[in-house]
């Protein structure tokens, strides 16, 4: 194609990523470690990529969390984003998308070497990639692959974290048993300004759910939620 | 327009932003605090625009910053990004777009009320219009709102982050200079586990420029090209 760069592993590459660049040495840049290129990092490393991506990456989440999940609170979201974007998420993503053979690293000029460098340079170049497309492709591009590589892992992510969310638990129940909301009380407070104690009552209408105590309102509330959960288990016998 | 929930204030806001609104809902939503429905803040309060808007308005600020400073590094591009987006810096921008006199807040509700709460409230409310543009309008019209309204403040803080990186700017006088790169090169290390020391040296080819000391090596090196720095422009007389 007139470009000097392209070689058999950028070609397996865009093969497996289902994507053709236009400028190749962006490929090759968004595969390549800054150890292969100590003094010309800025330029031949995938750093700037990286840097990049991740930022394209995340906004595509948080606008898929927003888009799928409705109901959840902020707290939730965020919680449910830092799940999803994370080094160790990513590092499974790009293993599994078999990245790690067509990284170009010089592996003697790293202080170690084992499966968490590894790991963690899949994940670099999964992100760098993202950077790259975007830059080489365009926005919709970017979007796309997103979409088809990263995007799959959020649902199955969200169970886990949303469950770990007991305020949020304890709404859609309560919600759907008596069409109202929890509401939270604090019934206490005490302490000195560095030693602050809360306790708070979670209601379902007038009733007593549960209570919890603790030295922010929040984790109180928290708390509270989730003995008002564990009460209503112990009801159901599970 | 047969929109029920449009009324003065959301027209002054649209006329104030330049975008209008299909679902005038969701603009009322974007300037609304939860302190004015804490019962359905969920749905009806900025929160999670805020949420969206915020990742939005990293992604293109990140984008930019990469496009126009290709010789920064990523260290210097996150100093940057960072710089840029913060709450002080999107207070000021909320402020002086005039948000605050369209914010619905029940200050009442309110622990306190100051001048913090304020710029506080615009830093949400301008992340939250965002948001609340790219769902309502889809993602280019966020981009165009982000490029109109928050990145002419990039060229300004760039100034005086990348002028922050010492590294940086020695990089780019020995590269004019000598057509090479500083070198840092470890002299001394010395300490515990806990308490280490370092003495970091850069280097012209084989010339001393300048020596740090700290407890990484990084910022070791960071102070060495400070030094180096400072040695020169004794020299310049400046």
């Amino acid at each position: 194609m007139g470009d000097m760069d392209i070689d058999d592993n950028l070609i397996a590459l865009e093969k497996m990523l289902q994507v053709t660049f236009r400028d190749h040495s962006l490929l090759r840049r968004a595969i390549t470690h800054h150890s292969c290129c100590s003094t010309t990092a800025v330029h031949d490393s995938y750093d700037t990529l990286e840097f990049l991506g991740d930022a394209i990456i995340s906004a595509h989440v948080v606008e898929y969390i927003y888009r799928t999940f409705p109901d959840a609170t902020e707290g939730e979201m965020t919680a449910l984003k830092s799940e999803v974007v994370s080094r160790r998420v990513f590092a499974k993503i790009g293993q599994q998308l078999g990245l790690f053979p067509h990284i170009r690293v010089d592996v003697a000029n790293l202080r170690t070497f084992n499966e968490r460098s590894r790991d963690s340079l899949c994940a670099d170049v999964l992100e760098a990639l993202v950077g790259a497309i975007h830059i080489d492709q365009g926005a919709e591009a970017a979007r796309e692959f997103v979409a088809r590589i990263i995007l799959p892992v959020v649902l199955p992510l969200s169970q886990q974290t949303l469950d770990a969310n007991p305020k949020g638990r304890l709404q859609k129940i309560v919600l759907q048993r008596s069409g109202c909301l929890p509401r939270y009380k604090v019934l206490e407070q005490g302490g000195s300004n560095n030693d602050r104690v809360f306790l708070v009552g979670v209601f379902e209408q007038d009733v007593l759910l549960g209570i919890g105590q603790a030295s922010s309102i929040k984790e109180a509330g928290r708390l509270a939620a989730r003995e008002a959960l564990e009460l209503m288990h112990e009801k159901d016998g599970s």
